[in-house]
């Protein structure tokens, strides 16, 4: 545990079971973790930690108490969204600009969940609004406990979705299901979630974690780290690559790189052995091989 | 209903269900809808028409009769594609050129669909064929009576998709399932296109526009119609997008003004005070706060 | 059947069923199927082949024996992968550079699937892991075998997805499916398979010939050589394109040219007279009414 005061870090410790996971969790239980600018920057803080920590494999994302997250606090009133609300903006910080504007602090979380060098599983533990669905479309993985609720209510509150969520949502769901729950802004299931492909499991509540954690477990004590960290690379940018021989050129020069490393050799040398691999490669040092993702368009951070 | 000749526009009337759709009909049952150069002409005034009317939230399209459409006129045999043939030429008129080619007339039609302001619901009440499969492509929700039949018959007939059928068709449904549908250019029922992901519901033929229209009144009734209106720009124009930072740039801008706008005082004020929300803000006034889709490359029109 | 030494190439003899259908039989039963440099060259040599010859209208892909082919062949140990390996440059010849390092074998294959001029179905009969996995995405439809299985094992070695799978398998699972099967490495059954949208089908394993050879027929017997090869390009390289005006170009200069061509009167007569259609179109003649895919971004080949 860290000393955050919205969330909680919790980073792997011992061996066996959970020894290569780090937990994030949202921690204002009383409001059902609704979101703030001090949660936001303690979730890049966080995602900062795990990336820079080579005994963090996985990450998983979850709300404590009743629910996953409530969306923005709107505590202020109807003025929750007005930049020139002072309580507002001493709420909220300074989150930096992007195009002039200053950047939505939805955008600010999960653009960084994107960005995230290890693998990130969602378990959505209870209602996930607003803020709190869009932030999860970044991970890799989404699992839903039996009574998680789900909705992208923006138009109900005249807003729009945020969290860089309109790119987001049409490639995780298609282009017909995100645009039948972002005009509706209804508030949906978990079987509805499941049948809309938001997520790829529902189990019962009191089996989320564990399900994420085994989850986690078959990532982190069956494959190179540095695999996988290149390999999310890989694969969330070429979801924005207009030919597939981009992606042929950066995996050649990657297999090139890789084929001549230790975790290569370890990796034939234990399936042929059929023994598990212990791969030596550090993350930190292989990064380089594929370029970082996503790329800020202006070049800064 | 209006003065169109091979379709019907219904404008909303009343208040409760039903006050906030429109509703357009191709309207030729005694050809099952065949869809000619004046239907397409129709249909683009008629988009025009309830994009520019403040009363119309959602657009129903659906056909008159058994059918939904049952594609190209064919009733001038065998040049019925030929550009050189003079009777074509003159049922077309001119739709425009692009690229040096004239227009094909089924994109003219699915690129204004594509544009429209209001989400656009597809009842499909029948046979829907070569244009009357594609045109449906860029609406935000397909609904299908269990007696629909779809086809995308091209290269049946020696041609290739149209509508821009080849950009839409694979975000929709797969690049898989809509190689398979259009390298066989089979004609299958609503349970394939409901598993292929072409349809989100199949509904009995006798309560397909019910079904339509629930829908409808979900979105009108729970919304704030310029949230709406941008979110479906936000999302269709991101389908294009390489980077989610593009996302974050026009939604931070966006929230930025929505967030200081009346309609976001009054979502909060709503739901804070659990009472239905009454939008004031109109279309017209805030639809530039993000940038139309889709624009043409070459900037006209 | 061909004199290649690693693969077998059957094309199409005779009239009925089977008669526009060319099988491409990984050959190596012994090593199931393992994927060589050798391999690669027979591969990309038998689709030339196979878009030459205007009596081919389908390419079936498969493997002999139990496997359809289980990945790279790791017979030299834990220098498999290693470029600077003698035995491995031997094996694997010279298959030419990008962006300055030799060509990923799996993506030389690969992009050759994808450039192919005629619809692939892959019929995966057995074991598919590693290369076998990748290799069958840019193909149009994949039907497996109730025995099959699958894996993107790539981080079980070492190494990351390769083939330029990380621009295909999003697109053909979606990111969130890709990403759990590519960070876990894990090797699963048919019906995994099945569910997460990486086949259409899964039928007994004494069917899959069969299945694979009647949807062969189905495009074969009903439909334009010149448009399903043009269709193929349209839909695939707009998968790439930033919006859909661009596919509204190319379509509606493809419907010019087509609409005034002999397929496209054969194709409403045929359909007009209810009788099946006899195209008399040939592809080499007609290629050129759509732009290639994937064009190679340095222009060489």
């Amino acid at each position: 545990m860290s000393d955050h005061s919205e969330i909680r870090l919790d980073l792997p410790t011992g061996t066996g079971s959970g020894s290569g996971t780090a937990t994030i969790t949202l921690h204002r239980p009383d409001r059902l973790n609704a979101f703030t600018g001090t949660m936001a920057r303690e979730l890049v803080a966080a995602f900062d930690a795990t990336d820079a920590d080579e005994s963090v494999r996985v990450v998983i994302l979850t709300g404590a108490g009743r629910g996953f997250c409530a969306g923005a606090d709107l505590g202020r009133g109807e003025r929750s969204f007005d930049a020139d609300d002072a309580a507002r903006a001493a709420e909220r910080g300074d989150l930096g600009t992007v195009g002039g504007a200053p950047r939505d602090a939805g955008g600010v979380v999960s653009l960084r969940i994107a960005a995230s060098v290890k693998p990130v599983i969602v378990a959505v533990n209870g209602p996930a609004v607003g803020i709190g669905a869009t932030m999860m479309l970044p991970a890799d993985v989404r699992i839903a406990a039996a009574s998680a609720r789900f909705g992208f209510v923006f138009a109900r509150r005249g807003l729009v979705p945020e969290a860089a969520s309109s790119w987001f949502l049409p490639r995780v769901v298609g282009i017909s299901q995100a645009m039948e729950w972002v005009a509706t802004g209804r508030v949906f299931d978990a079987a509805e979630a499941l049948a809309g492909g938001l997520v790829s499991r529902v189990v019962p509540d009191d089996e989320l974690i564990g399900t994420a954690r085994a989850l986690a477990d078959e990532i982190a004590h069956n494959t190179s780290a540095v695999s996988v960290a290149l390999s999310r690379r890989l694969l969330w940018s070429m979801l924005g690559a207009s030919s597939p021989w981009e992606a042929h050129r950066l995996d050649s020069a990657a297999i090139l790189e890789l084929g001549r490393g230790a975790d290569a050799r370890e990796g034939v040398s234990s399936f042929l052995e059929k023994r598990p691999p212990q791969f030596p490669d550090r993350v930190a040092d292989r990064l380089g091989v594929v370029p970082g993702w996503p790329e800020r368009p202006d070049g800064t951070t």
